[in-house]
């Protein structure tokens, strides 16, 4: 491929190959688990990928970041304990701690990303890595959630595609895990694939939580360099619905908290969980 | 680039180039107007590609077309008389057909994207050029609206991007000549770029109707390979407003309709006219 190109690998779409214009390759390093890129481009500002797919640019992090925490958190309203599995770019952490919570503890695989990100993404992180509620944690995150019972409030679970290091983050043994983990009315929320590429991956992770928890919605972000198309993130609930709950107490901590969100709002919040025929159809 | 695959031009997104694996070439033709070329891939069946760009690919042509056209044609509940400026891949015909409409007009100014199309693209045109309703004219959109006033209920522009031919789909006098050419309750939609990386295309648009019909709304649908995110789209509006329109009539028509959409449901209906914080703020 041409030399000022950054073209994505094709495994999970192999139909489609998406490639960047890049100014300069920032930083790249192969660690023990994945291969590490962040790239600078024009349109996009700088771009990670993790294994050769985009993770994440600053263009548009902030929807993938707002839409995998806002959500959960907002229709909690109190959470304190929150954990995040993978999420070393520092966004989720970012989000989390726009609210009054006690610890966030970042449960990440690969150090190399949490310290290639705040060199060279700080955008994303904010400076949230120095944050006194911060709890770094470099391990596996399927082995680090089995030693606790009762504790999170909110779950979010950021992991890269069903291959790779994060495999066993698509596992029903994972998802008891998060269960167990979680408070009593405990939320978690995992990224699930591609709404129309990865229909049976959605599919899966939706099935496997809906005999766990009580409460499972899909909902989606458009994220664009995700290609192609829209994001499935599922929601598991032990408690609280978050297509039920009230539009005016969000409305209402939405303008409280003044989060400064660039996406999510609490309009997108109910229209995110309106699904398609056709995603409906698959789910059924 | 690679023998077995077919690279979008880069003239709208410059970052970025998209390249589908292809099974072969079906059709290419440089003709008057533009370069066509329909392509057989594996994972989104056939692409039709106009001067290198995806216009419709048989995956998610639904998702465009059904949006294009259900939203209108829905909440006017009564219309006769269509218009389709370009569509000549017969998509956005084959939705209208779906309703108890009297004329269809379709102006398209490039006979050879119908022909290619009915030849080798009919899962996207069902027939629907050989129903007794539908007047095919070979012509120049921006003219052909000149010549009426108070005729159509309903105007649907699907033009290609302000680039090319479709350039002039994209000027405050056409939106003037399609708001005389509408009757008094009459409904215009516009294709009017890509939501993140056309915001400035999306605003003028917007800001050109704004200056001639009563109602101008945004709304999007979010097609995969129309890279990268969502489209949005552009309801302009005589009297109807969109985002008012009772839910119950919407249900019930919807019901009785029977339409067979993939994509369109009166949920997604309101959904789409949700605007993130980002664009909120762009279209002030």
């Amino acid at each position: 491929m041409k030399k000022n190109w950054f073209f994505e690998t094709d495994n999970v779409v192999s139909d489609l190959r998406v490639g960047y214009r890049i100014k300069r390759k920032i930083f790249s390093k192969k660690t023990e688990f994945q291969q590490i890129d962040i790239c600078q481009t024009d349109k996009f500002g700088k771009i990670l990928f993790l294994d050769g797919l985009t993770q994440a640019s600053e263009r548009d992090e902030f929807i993938y970041h707002e839409m995998m925490t806002q959500v959960a958190l907002m229709i909690h309203g109190s959470a304190k304990k929150i954990l995040i599995i993978g999420g070393g770019d520092g966004g989720i952490l970012r989000e989390v701690l726009k609210h009054k919570i006690e610890e966030a503890y970042l449960v990440e695989i690969d150090n190399e990303v949490i310290e290639a990100s705040q060199k060279y993404l700080s955008t994303i992180s904010k400076n949230s890595f120095n944050d006194k509620r911060v709890k770094v944690y470099i391990e596996n995150g399927f082995n680090f959630v089995k030693q606790y019972a009762n504790y999170f409030d909110v779950i979010l679970v950021d992991s890269s595609d069903p291959i790779g290091p994060a495999k066993e983050l698509f596992s029903s043994q994972f998802y008891k895990n998060v269960f167990k983990a979680l408070k009593k009315d405990g939320i978690a929320v995992f990224q699930s694939g591609l709404t129309i590429l990865q229909k049976k991956e959605l599919k899966s992770v939706y099935e496997k939580n809906k005999k766990i928890f009580p409460i499972v919605k899909v909902y989606y972000a458009s994220v664009p360099t995700y290609l192609v198309g829209d994001l499935g993130l599922i929601l598991a609930s032990k408690k609280i619905d978050p297509t039920r709950i009230s539009k005016k107490t969000l409305d209402k901590n939405y303008k409280k908290l003044n989060l400064g969100t660039k996406y999510y709002n609490p309009e997108i919040h109910f229209a995110a969980f309106v699904l398609p025929n056709y995603l409906k159809d698959a789910l059924r």
